[in-house]
């Protein structure tokens, strides 16, 4: 039984400022549910001489100033990224305090290494703000859904290119023209790669989906693939067949095996999550039990990703003032295997360019008909008269990943294709 | 630290036996989450006789028999109704056993004393199955959207309702019609009205809004309505002024009162809520530093409201094998007033139908006038040459209900005015 919980706050970027801002103008609100009150004790900052709304005695630029203090219980971590975050979130579990941190990049790459040190250590690492900012989903999927066996993931999580996505399906613009947009708008960053390729989803998905299966899941399981193939046209395409084009990060479960991947996908339009649109972010679960559910909200922000750190950090403060053991953690069965994404069955839709002259489809389809890919819908029109081609979609059904990309491969030989435009994945 | 958990199982309906056999046939996963096996050492059911699933040595029709037993850490009552589920919740919390309770009458009646009483004798009262079903929402309430100031909840929390409305909105159909179809396929019950009339869906508002506030809501604050007045042409209407129509449970906060009201809404077609169709249910919570999340799923059901159930059960369990203190406890202001629906201000949609001649709409508008209620939009249509009468539809600017309220009834008094047909609040 604690009087006062005392925090060690790593970093005070746009996120830690917005915890350290909540833990002063709540503090009654908080210490009233707590029981406690919440007190930051230090500040780890890489500039000290920025002006900055705290007390300035607080900030330090030596971690050991927080490691070292044995009065400080909970470490919370914000300041992103591998290194160093990695290793003082390590010396403070080991250490025996409890860490709260943001960072997506240290739970995908380490999690379960530090997950399993502190159970040695007796203190917990929580990390919700890591994956889906203000959304509550790793609490969830640890303590609200775990009577149920999840078969699938299917989530947006990442706001920058769901606005691309956005941007490109309702304007009818193309890839550059809505990733510059969103740029100018502050929601993507000058060097774009961590959000447009997939990585940020990759790092999110890999943290979900090792909750949602009780298992752990390397980041090199996750298979990544970015959004700057998407032309203006795939979207027309998508909504001719009654699709929309989402970046999702997918993870499902099949015996003893799973699958992990991010990648554009066409999705049915009448789904819920293909109406979420803009920077927000949407994760649909399926459950045994519950069904199917779903949790929408703003994935990131200093404010979303305050509120997800702060949940946390009352949590550990209302267990500790009074007197009890840690929180219950996730058993995690390490039995699962991961699938690889050559081995994944699942519907395409392909887009391609060819020679407008008789016979072309019939060679086209003729080398899907002998890798046993069989086709749902074709479509083909906008035939350039000058360059003399012709475009053609063709939607398969559910065929092997394998077997769609030797098709591919086999297709770009024939000489009357002139190029192959884009390969998307298709849920139904 | 116990070596097994000893659960007393009060009713055996549908949603009893979900439970009943997700515990059988999921024990070892449980018991893996757990650190102990949950066992099931009572079940008590009205008819004995009747074929189950489960070991028929463990039925009883004696509440004693679990109430009385020293065994049994945590009772889950799954009888429904007020009497006599409210007496059990009583006597088991008062001897000192945890509850877990799926009773959203017995909840939104007496969840204060309730709790209250529970934390007299240091036992948790848990009821995440109480509103929402296999949705979490009292669990993220509780926990995780802790750190935020909710600013209001709007909801779709009945399922029934929003089958008929999802119908009425489709199929062009009135109410009577849609109610029939929902009776066939076992979505609405032969006695329709705690669903049609909004009463179940007040129960659970009374719910959610106590914990989104920390404050006591009495039932008799919650005002409802429920859908019967609605016709196949308002469903026109709201779709030709852009907006669906739901029966929403609203709780909203301003400053030191609070507003609890169910009723049928017009909600803007593009918001995220507007898309939710069917049995559906959807929550969506303002917090001040989450911003606007949603959570979506099935609000009712075997299966899904057994998710619920377990979940809270589990987290007991994880609590008790680990030798922990009772589970944090939301602490309740008390201090908040509740704004009676005569005092809450929003826009109106207004239907009527008038004598089809010169100066009518110019007698209605005066007394809106009158009443500083100003109009957003007319639309005056469908004249009934027959009849010599004519449909008037206003949208107003917001408005004071009282004063919306007076001015229906001195437009009622209107010669020209045959029928004010209905009036709806909208939300915007």
């Amino acid at each position: 039984m604690k009087d006062k919980i005392e925090i060690g706050l790593m970093g005070l970027g746009v996120v830690g400022v917005g915890v350290e801002n909540a833990l002063r103008e709540k503090a009654a609100d908080f210490a009233k549910q707590v029981g406690a009150p919440l007190v930051v004790k230090r500040i780890l900052v890489r500039d000290p001489s920025k002006k900055r709304a705290c007390q300035p005695h607080l900030l330090t630029t030596n971690p050991q100033h927080i490691l070292d203090d044995p009065g400080i219980d909970i470490v919370v971590e914000v300041i992103g990224g591998e290194s160093p975050a990695y290793d003082y979130i390590k010396e403070a579990v080991s250490r025996g305090k409890h860490v709260v941190t943001a960072n997506k990049e240290v739970i995908a790459k380490h999690g379960f290494e530090l997950l399993s040190l502190a159970a040695e250590h007796n203190v917990a690492l929580l990390y919700e703000a890591s994956a889906g900012g203000g959304i509550p989903l790793i609490s969830p999927l640890r303590h609200d859904l775990l009577a149920n066996k999840i078969s699938a993931i299917h989530a947006i999580i990442n706001g920058t290119t769901n606005y691309i996505l956005t941007k490109m399906a309702l304007e009818d613009i193309d890839f550059t023209a809505a990733l510059r947009e969103a740029q100018e708008l502050g929601y993507a960053e000058a060097d774009p790669a961590s959000d447009v390729e997939g990585i940020d989803a990759a790092y999110k998905l890999a943290i979900l989906a090792a909750l949602a299966f009780h298992t752990q899941v390397l980041l090199e399981d996750v298979y990544y693939e970015g959004i700057s193939r998407l032309a203006a046209r795939d979207f027309r395409y998508a909504k001719e067949l009654g699709y929309t084009v989402k970046l999702l990060a997918i993870a499902k479960r099949e015996d003893n095996t799973f699958q992990v991947r991010v990648h554009p996908t066409f999705i049915p339009e009448d789904l819920l999550l293909a109406k979420v649109n803009g920077v927000f972010n949407a994760v649909q679960i399926d459950g045994d039990l519950t069904g199917r559910i779903l949790f929408y909200g703003q994935g990131a922000g200093a404010l979303p990703t305050s509120s997800a750190i702060l949940a946390d950090v009352i949590r550990l403060a209302q267990n500790m003032s009074q007197g009890s053991s840690p929180m219950p953690r996730v058993q995690m069965d390490q039995t699962m295997i991961a699938k690889p994404i050559s081995e994944i069955e699942t519907r395409y839709y392909l887009r391609m360019t060819v020679a407008d002259r008789p016979g072309v489809l019939a060679q086209i389809t003729r080398v899907l008909g002998e890798l046993l890919i069989s086709i749902s819908s074709v479509i083909q029109k906008e035939v350039d008269e000058r360059a003399q081609s012709a475009e053609i979609v063709i939607m398969t059904h559910p065929a092997r990943e394998r077997a769609m990309q030797q098709a591919v491969s086999e297709m770009n030989k024939l000489e009357a294709v002139r190029e192959i435009s884009n390969l998307v994945r298709v849920e139904d």
